[in-house]
């Protein structure tokens, strides 16, 4: 842990930049560590503590109010955890010599210790118009108030969302849910290409059958304002439509500018590297979150792994350390899970693709199962797909799909993972059974049954 | 694996006794590992293969019919899988010198490799009239269909409950299903003493707002016929009420005399004891499932665990071994899981007794969580108990209840312990999280961080 300079309360303690899940947690974690520490956290929004997750769900009617995304206000974290919280201040230069950020206002703010949780932003596709109002990327609450806007007191919004990856899915979704007639432009020939074919083919067979049309190996070509001044009109392969909205869903960056400019290194994919203390090349300078890279265990390297799990679990060891108690981040399996029209997805661990790069010999298959036993009205399917190692057996990953509950499924590889299980431990772990609950054999044994050659 | 006399089809071959989970599991696997071996399994009920814990779904009118409840029959094992499957067929003795078992009916059937799997039987309590007509102790398909029989055509039938474990409780929640006012007692002054009571505490609650009244630290005395010939009379505590059916649930034996007259060596709790490839003390004789030992892999020892994920896990090793293909038994943690009016709940691993005993300094703590955000309509309740060791960390057990789902959290818990996870190992596996299919500390997670004192 690098030398403090003043750990005194009366000193320019610690402060944070970005205040959402890794921010904050740092910013708790520390506090619960030194509970005299002087915390200063710079949002450049007007949210901290927010669930970033939770806007489909806002946008889709299901939660009321987006004040039930956030966990606390800035007053709370004043009050009840002695941690100054100031919304708007953007953090826009770091001097690590003089240990100073300057604000966007041109204040000038002593750090101690610096914390960067700048988090990421969407990609703003190279496309004429990509920049128009009513085009959003969705990214933070003030995105999410955004699309709201352009769906009030509409009774049938058109909407058009850019990418079909798990964000754009969960987004068509709540603009179902909406009432608006969503179409979806992906450039893949299929969708979901970040998963394997046979785990994204269920969530296409849901989404084939909701109100959403999918245009697949298709092109945004440009995005122009309606002539009447209402509305876009998007051009795709050569054919126009107008929208009321236009979502950008192609994926993120990592904020790493601000810290790069400070003279902190890069790593994976332009993120701020770090080492599992959440150190940065500079002294002085800590990072956590989407901004940064995070510990992977498996490949036991810094990846930029950009999920709230990864913010939230890097946060609260950054804070630790930051605040004089020693901490290692374990790291992360790259897990997430998401869910559109009633079929859950995600990943855990390693595909075969990154498994051969790390120099395993990998193996696949997929089997279905359900997640209960079959005679129980309700038993509904889970697919799983494992990855492992072909000599040694070794789990290498994982991915669900299905109508069925994919999310503990997914735990379940997750934690086998972090077990070191191989395929065929996995198999026989004895898991408890009753048929309204459970399978005798659940999707993940079932799975893990056939990678060693058992009758599932 | 024992000398095999004759392993030509030509020979006697492999005998099974009984067709429920381990004996047909066994019988399957035999059949993968050698496709020429002469299988024989002798059952002495009507039915084979059956979901002996499905039946209370069955009682229930959840499930139309008790076929559904059957794998496959009699008729699919000769035809499909080369299998000589004989239903009413019951074994008497056996002559391991002569490697020969004797029927019911007199026949002689000689064998090269006997496996027993007779399974266990309930355990009737000392009181008069307990073996009454109208007295059910719930153990296969035919004492459902006594049930079922007892049942039919009443229109308010009152069912008394002796015991409030596991099965007492499904069967109390089936019996309101159907209709019926239930009585349950039980002995102890509390519901499902087998479970730590801040697990057991909302399972109470959910049967308190049901259907079923329960009687707490209360004896059944006696059963009698009623007077005018229809149902029965229980005296309870003194008081006398009349009953259309009494269920018996208060636990099991292991149906071990067959075994014991061939002369096998017994272990705990009189289960017949085997190794962990299925032998027991006497050549050419192999035991699997609830009337025999399990290996515990946490206690190194073995146990009697009668559950059907440890009889179908046994059968299908002891079967491989018959077979000549050698397999070693993993062993089982003891997971159970089960529910009863909504609420779920089970274990898995050692509770702080267990653990005591086998030399741990056992530690353990509750911590209620959600099996989604708390903000997303529909989050459900989940409690979780984690047992470890108080110097090293290592998890030793877990036991959870909850509405929310329940099963596949414990699982998660199963295969921490199967990978010797500590629990702050658990803290920091990497699960994924969307809303609406997970929390985004999940209950497991949440309990973890709470052993090593961090912020759940």
């Amino acid at each position: 842990v690098p030398r403090r300079r003043d750990p005194s309360p009366a000193g320019a303690g610690l402060v944070i930049v970005g205040g959402d899940a890794a921010g904050m947690s740092a910013a708790a974690e520390a506090r619960r560590a030194d509970p005299a520490l002087r915390i200063t956290v710079l949002e450049r929004g007007p949210d901290v503590a927010y669930a970033a997750c939770g806007i489909p769900y806002w946008i889709a009617g299901e939660v009321d109010d987006a004040g039930a995304l956030i966990a606390h206000d800035a007053e709370y974290f004043r009050r009840e955890r002695g941690i100054e919280v100031r919304t708007g201040a953007e953090a826009v230069a770091v001097d690590p010599e003089a240990r100073r950020v300057t604000t966007a206002g041109g204040e000038q703010v002593a750090y101690d210790d610096l914390v960067i949780a700048t988090g990421a932003r969407p990609i703003l596709p190279p496309i004429p118009g990509a920049d128009l109002p009513g085009v959003v990327a969705l990214r933070d609450l003030e995105s999410a108030r955004r699309i709201q806007a352009l769906l009030d007191g509409r009774e049938a919004p058109r909407a058009l969302i850019v990418g079909s990856g798990p964000v754009g899915l969960e987004m068509a979704e709540a603009l179902c849910a909406r009432g608006a007639a969503v179409d979806v432009v992906e450039l893949a020939p299929r969708l979901l290409p970040a998963l394997p074919e046979a785990i994204a083919e269920p969530v296409a067979e849901a989404v084939a059958g909701a109100c959403a049309a999918v245009h697949l190996g298709t092109t945004l070509e440009r995005i122009v304002a309606h002539a009447d001044g209402a509305g876009l009109v998007a051009t795709i392969d050569g054919r126009d439509a107008r929208y009321d909205v236009v979502l950008l869903g192609v994926g993120v960056v990592p904020n790493a500018e601000l810290a790069a400019e400070a003279g902190c290194a890069l790593g994976d994919r332009g993120a701020i590297l770090v080492d599992r203390r959440g150190r940065t090349s500079v002294e002085g300078i800590w990072a956590a979150g989407d901004c940064a890279t995070a510990w992977q265990r498996q490949l036991g390297r810094q990846r930029w792994i950009p999920f709230a799990t990864t913010a939230n679990a890097q946060g609260r060891v950054t804070g630790s350390n930051v605040a004089g108690r020693p901490r290692r981040f374990a790291g992360v399996l790259g897990s997430w899970v998401s869910t559109a029209y009633g079929v859950g997805f995600g990943s855990t661990g390693l595909d075969v693709d990154a498994a051969a790069d790390a120099g395993f010999r990998p193996e696949a298959l997929h089997r279905d199962g359900r997640d209960r036993s079959g005679y129980i009205p309700g038993a509904r399917p889970v697919r799983v797909r494992l990855v492992w190692d072909g000599p040694t057996g070794r789990l290498l990953g994982g991915q669900v799909s299905g109508r069925g509950e994919v999310a503990t499924q997914l735990h379940v590889i997750s934690t086998a993972l972090a077990g070191g299980l191989t395929v065929g431990e996995l198999a026989e772990v004895d898991m408890g059974y009753v048929p309204p609950l459970s399978a005798l054999r659940g999707p993940v044994e079932r799975a893990a049954a056939a990678a060693i050659g058992d009758a599932a």
